[in-house]
């Protein structure tokens, strides 16, 4: 069987599965030169277009005002569906005819944006400097450590060919840069005058997964950064891990308004050569998975052994004619991808479309002009106009990032529904009645109807509309971190697991971070058990350990068991076991 | 003959080719597990560490001052091992045991960033949205446009393996995004209301060339911008081509320093698709080549027709029922590399090693305490480092990026020549005797030894020092306008043809812009021809069209003839022609 057609196998039951959904399938089918006929067909099936159609029907009758398809199903009812509305009509992100490789179009890639300003200004002030390593990394090399290589060879993709020719030896393209980089590591590292050695590359990864590709989540390509640093002690080296992991989870938490748990992989679960690994674990609610967030590597010296990076002791008392003692160099790695931006619209999201937390909205404010009809004059319409440039140059001198919407032959609701999907964080209407109360009226897009209106004085509004954002963005954080602590449930008892797990919650358990317990935890907690309901669509896959939670909950009293009854090990530590993406 | 069989033949005559100068050819070798002393021995052989060697033999003797190997060849006198020395020791770039892919070092990757700033902030005020396509492209797509593909086929890398299975359809990696963006634009752009749209992408792309790779210069894999748009007319879509062009020559102008000649490209050299191309060119002096330094351009409507991407004419006056005219809309593309920060390279550097301009140098200033020796009393080195980190602290709040070197066991001038090889524009000394006379030594690292140095107050210097890297920064630039203006030559019959070439310079001739005449100068400018004496290190390249300047030097007289006597057809325009990278 063909690599394309397992992975087409395996996304016959993908959540969100692209390959299905556009029909793009690349399997044995001959590409076909795309009709128009064809492409009119997919476009319509997939209905989702936000702009007013222009198709010759409409054409003909000009009166018709444009119709918004907003998003036609429900968050709670079908998730898969649900994410790929909104994506699609929010404009963060679009198919291709490769399988598992997606455009990140200017909504999400924004995003993106800020992090990389976010993240570059904490890790400048770290001294780490950034860089560009090649794509390609030759087979010989990747294969210097075998941990890693043994949990990257299932999903490398290969190069084989330039232009007519088949390469001597074939090249993959990089799923991790550890063996790109520390070739250079061994070079450059000559003394402990060159420690640390602090480089982060922001750049395209392929892992050719065949597991369920879902956009953001898990796709075969995404953008990320990966940090690579040496030091000359394991303390050293263990600071950095965990300041990194406080980074990571300040863009979680601070930008991307995502609450996230901080902890230690178990064994099991560590990356492919690490001496240890720390992660940062979000939660989806919707169908009450976890999700790994973003994970800061301490590899010990393992590829210092393998690569050959060694320092002479500084710190040893040498007699004449003494040689120094080698020390092998500490190493870190650590990523952030762009799966953060997936978790963060699974997160926010709702029945409307995207919800865009203030600080990364590219539009964090759209002023729009309202209650101008056919019976309006030309001289109230150009005064009210005017007044709402003036708003817009108020906010933006108050370094607000506002979009004024003047589109004429669209109602109102349409340009409403139109901001609501992509995600707007806050609308403010102006009217002519707002004119004469000297208001404007503010429309929160985290808000249920109902609770989302309020007015700003217009004299107030440079202050007053910063503030109401960064309301908005604590709110919206608070929203998350509730739901998430109330799904993080204290289980003790293995008849609790499963049903508790069920129930869309994550579980901490008393384990003894065994890795065959483990195993056995994920096989007992599959499928549907006897004796539990189990929610049709759930997914049926087993728990596993999604870290060990730096905090943890209480102190584990002396002789408990690990929750697997089936194991006996007296239990370590309290370990967060989830069904997880 | 596999394709790096004949990279490696091919490269064999390179003027800078790394896979020989290091020994990492890929031929047929087993690779080896490294061994300790294979590697010294080819860390010996590299012989430019610039950091002090920590082998064996020195440590032994604790006594021995760190020596630095600076540059050891002129660049007038061998420019290829000149360039290798000067990238390498000033930490710029750093080789593989991927042929013709390289290391970006932050040295180069900071002025990389600092073009990324200047250019993002300029497209975004033409309302360009910067977004991210994937990096494989399905074969079926690539072929979509006959010109384009035929540009590209001989130097696409295919990735036909996804983990241990075969691809079904082997997937392309991007050499540019053309066709991988354009179906996304036929589906986004619907109506007129949809443009124009102007999308941007960072990314890395691969062309895999068989041409001899030379750092920064034409590599297999490269970091660019990549921007396309799409417009509803041809008026719309040149006026933003050229608006890109501008934007271009500032990068090289204002912040590399570096002079360019804005121009078309005739037929023959137009970008594979494009209805037109626009460029810079740049200009070696050292070996009075030209060198392409970036491309605009618009694609017309070839890749509208291919991809189908039409609007209905918004302006056409439309009876009752009347269906409207189906436009295609007008697409320009446009194109920044990594290349420029090789042009700046070899445009600048000199005998000392790197020169950067102020205005991409990470490290503007240099900042060294100096004037300590054994006599000097512990009070007078703490007073002495107090003040000058409070200079520090002065350029830091004038927003100059400094750097003090504070560092023991090295000599004044072994941190000279450390500073100098690296290229930091401005160093500044303060010693006890600039202490007691309220002033800092400048020396420029831009001037010759005896015009590089002068003082500053200490009072003035937050004013005074951003003022002088001004200065540096200007002249740098008249510098090498000057030079450029000077290797332009205007020529006027085919006899001074080749012998202005062999001097060194670029020709500006009458010419009929035809394509086969190109072919036939390209021909008789190539090699030595009979008569003339050729610089020996000279390179035997025919010359080609560079491009028709957009500033004629003068209006052609009626009835001028072409500059090659074999052709005969009446010249169209001047065209500057050279030897070329």
């Amino acid at each position: 069987m063909s690599t394309d057609e397992v992975a087409d196998k395996m996304s016959a039951t993908n959540i969100a599965d692209e390959a299905n959904k556009q029909g793009t399938v690349e399997g044995g089918k001959p590409h076909k030169k795309p009709e128009k006929k064809e492409k009119e067909r997919k476009d319509q099936k997939m209905a989702a277009k936000s702009k007013p159609a222009s198709n010759p029907q409409q054409a003909k009758n000009k009166a018709s005002e444009p119709q918004l398809i907003g998003i036609t199903c429900k968050k709670s009812e079908d998730l898969a569906e649900w994410y790929q509305q909104v994506i699609l009509k929010g404009e963060m992100l679009e198919f291709t005819d490769v399988p598992g490789c997606y455009v990140y179009l200017p909504g999400s890639y924004k995003i993106w944006e800020f992090i990389q300003v976010f993240f570059n200004e904490r890790i400048q002030k770290m001294k780490v400097k950034n860089c560009y390593f090649p794509l390609f990394i030759t087979e010989a090399n990747l294969q210097r450590e075998k941990d890693h290589i043994e949990g990257f060879a299932a999903e490398v993709a290969w190069v084989t060919e330039g232009g007519k020719n088949k390469l001597e030896k074939k090249l993959a393209v990089r799923p991790t840069s550890e063996t790109a980089m520390y070739s250079y590591y061994s070079k450059k590292i000559r003394s402990h005058r060159d420690l640390p050695l602090k480089l982060n590359q922001w750049n395209n990864v392929v892992r050719w997964e065949f597991k369920h590709p879902m956009p953001f989540i898990r796709s075969r390509e995404f953008l990320w950064q990966e940090g690579h640093t040496a030091h000359l002690t394991e303390q050293e080296a263990g600071k950095e891990v965990l300041e990194i992991l406080d980074h990571y989870a300040a863009i979680y938490e601070d930008l991307l308004a995502v609450p996230v748990v901080k902890g230690k992989k178990t064994a099991n679960e560590q990356f492919p050569g690490a001496h240890y690994t720390t992660t940062i674990e979000g939660f989806i609610p919707a169908v009450g998975r976890g999700i790994q967030a973003a994970t800061s590597h301490c590899l010990g010296q393992h590829f210092a052994n393998m690569f050959d990076i060694t320092v002479e002791d500084p710190n040893q008392e040498v007699k004449e004619g003494e040689a120094r003692n080698k020390l092998k160099v500490w190493q870190n790695s650590w990523g952030f991808t762009t799966r953060s931006i997936g978790v963060m619209i699974l997160t926010h999201g709702d029945d409307k479309g995207l919800v865009i937390p203030p600080r990364v909205a590219d539009v964090q404010v759209v002023l729009m002009p309202v209650g101008v009809t056919a019976k309006t004059t030309l001289d109230t319409k150009e005064k009210l106009y005017n007044e709402v440039d003036e708003l817009r140059r108020s906010l933006e001198d108050a370094n607000v990032r506002v979009e004024c919407d003047y589109r004429e032959g669209y109602s109102p609701g349409y340009k409403f529904n139109d901001w609501e999907m992509k995600g707007v964080p806050l609308r403010l209407e102006f009217g002519p009645k707002d004119s004469a109360n000297g208001v404007v009226t503010t429309s929160r897009r985290d808000q249920a109807e109902g609770k989302a209106r309020g007015t700003i004085q217009v004299s107030e509004i440079a202050t007053e509309v910063p503030k109401l954002l960064e309301t908005i963005q604590a709110d919206m954080f608070k929203k998350a971190s509730d739901e998430y602590a109330s799904r993080r449930k204290l289980v003790r008892e293995w008849k609790d697991f499963v049903p508790t797990l069920n129930a869309k919650n994550v579980v901490v358990v008393p384990h003894c971070t065994g890795g065959p317990c483990e195993d056995e935890i994920k096989k007992d907690s599959s499928g549907q058990q006897e004796g539990q309901e189990v929610d049709a669509r759930a997914p049926s896959m087993g728990a596993k350990s999604l870290c060990i939670p730096a905090a943890q909950p209480e102190e584990l009293a002396q002789g408990t068991k690990c929750v697997n009854p089936k194991c006996g090990q007296e239990a370590k530590m309290w370990v967060m076991f989830g069904r997880s993406y």
